[in-house]
């Protein structure tokens, strides 16, 4: 999708906000500020927004040599996902309709997001996800089951560190043997990558694959060949995250997105109201 | 005072505002935010923000060769202000203290900023009047009313249309034949000009001046001589607005600064909550 003009603050606020978990001094932050808002002025605005936010932090790991300054924030992340997970297992075998349950509660583990600043109660955690659950949602339940039972192959693309883990219960959900999970080559922000997908369990169970880039999405032409092969041969793309609906929506191939509208530039692309979770195919 | 980096976003968010109001077409509209980006990126941030503002409709009036797009609307909010000034010089004459009772209505008079979209009730105007009397309020009485009496010559910094017919209550209030009123050399966005002030009736009763600037606020350096000598000479400023208070606060002149806060970067500043009706002096 297009970069909006809406998106322009929030590129500054991510600049902040990301310099302050690198821990740059006053001059360096105003730097990286300026360097974001000369990107700006000359960027492309026919490309997504997501772009910006993989430069920030590339150029951040660049002046720091900090490669991963996320790591113990995504390692909280998981860790307060898999205390939840033998109960949302239950939920999840316990429902009318294990799929879509599973679909709903892997969207939902984006709240984890949430609890970068500290750790949240198990019970506190719970009552969040059934929030969640019980929020605005549009998605079409009986297309996207026959176009998961229809996929030989799926290449599933995991979106942040403890999400990661709820994505598990939908994972185990699609049909045995036929699905890749794919997770950023290049740890950014919050997301995924290997380290997070091992940590979740996910690596013994599921072919993991790494897509070669550091953008907070799926950027294809910055992605690695191997990726780009696999992309190109999944019958089904299933697509986590804002990031991923960003970078990828609008393309030819069959994805199906399934995420949160945490912002009003993407609900508007989506068709939906701020706060809605999402499942829209492009070609459901 | 200085521009923080919460001030980025407003500078985009007053491109994209104003390009509605100078009726820019698109391919216009996105090369006045990259301009306005790319001397964000290179601007002095110990500067007050009101310069950008400024330099914003400095550069729309040079692409579109349109002198003034908000006369029509300055007009609109004088002529609300000024029927409902009959009922407010009651007020201030039935008040206990009629000074400070004026002062409070000049500050809530700019809330008819909110009038720019449609015209508004008279009933409904006088009830958001009184609202805003009655919220938050920090300013120190008597020494305000110490400081006007005590001052040989005054010289009145007026802000935005319609406000400044509710300015003509606390002129009249302010020791008869000591007073000078400023209004902007230039007009940018809705502040008050020379044709404003004529039509708020002030001319007539006091002497008006121009300060030969295009800045939303009063940026000594690029006004008048004239207008820098009459500054330098006289023995209190009354400065109203956000925009005066963004660019004067901090000098050495005695200054009252009337204002409310409308932003967090302003109210940090002040040290009040955003929202907050302001009296404040450089020496009080």
């Amino acid at each position: 999708m297009q970069t909006s003009f809406d998106c322009l603050p929030c590129f500054i606020r991510q600049a902040i906000d990301a310099s302050r978990v690198f821990a740059l001094d006053p001059p360096l932050r105003e730097r990286i500020v300026r360097e974001v808002l000369s990107w700006a002025a000359e960027m492309d605005f026919n490309r997504p927004p997501a772009i910006i936010g993989g430069r920030i932090h590339r150029r951040l790991r660049e002046i720091t040599g900090e490669d991963d300054p996320y790591r113990e924030a995504k390692s909280l992340q998981n860790r307060m996902a898999l205390r939840l997970l033998p109960r949302l297992k239950e939920e999840v075998a316990g429902a009318d309709d294990p799929l879509w349950m599973a679909a709903r509660l892997a969207i939902a583990g984006n709240l984890i997001d949430l609890g970068v600043n500290g750790e949240f109660a198990e019970e506190d955690l719970l009552r969040e996800v059934h929030s969640a659950l019980s929020g605005p949602f549009a998605g079409p339940r009986e297309a996207f089951r026959r176009e998961v039972e229809r996929a030989e192959s799926i290449l599933y693309l995991a979106d942040n560190a403890g999400e990661i883990v709820f994505d598990g219960l939908l994972l185990d959900r699609l049909p045995p043997g036929r699905v890749t999970v794919a997770v950023r080559g290049v740890p950014v922000l919050n997301d995924a990558t290997l380290a997070e997908a091992e940590e979740a369990g996910l690596t013994g169970r599921f072919e993991v694959i790494e897509n070669g880039s550091d953008i907070p999405g799926t950027l294809l032409e910055e992605c690695s060949p191997e990726f780009r092969k696999r992309f190109a041969d999944a019958d089904l793309i299933l697509a986590k995250g804002q990031g991923n609906f960003e970078t990828l929506s609008g393309r030819e191939e069959k994805i199906i997105f399934l995420f949160k509208a945490k912002c009003a530039v993407v609900a508007r692309r989506a068709g939906v109201e701020v706060g809605t979770s999402v499942i829209l195919g492009t070609r459901l």
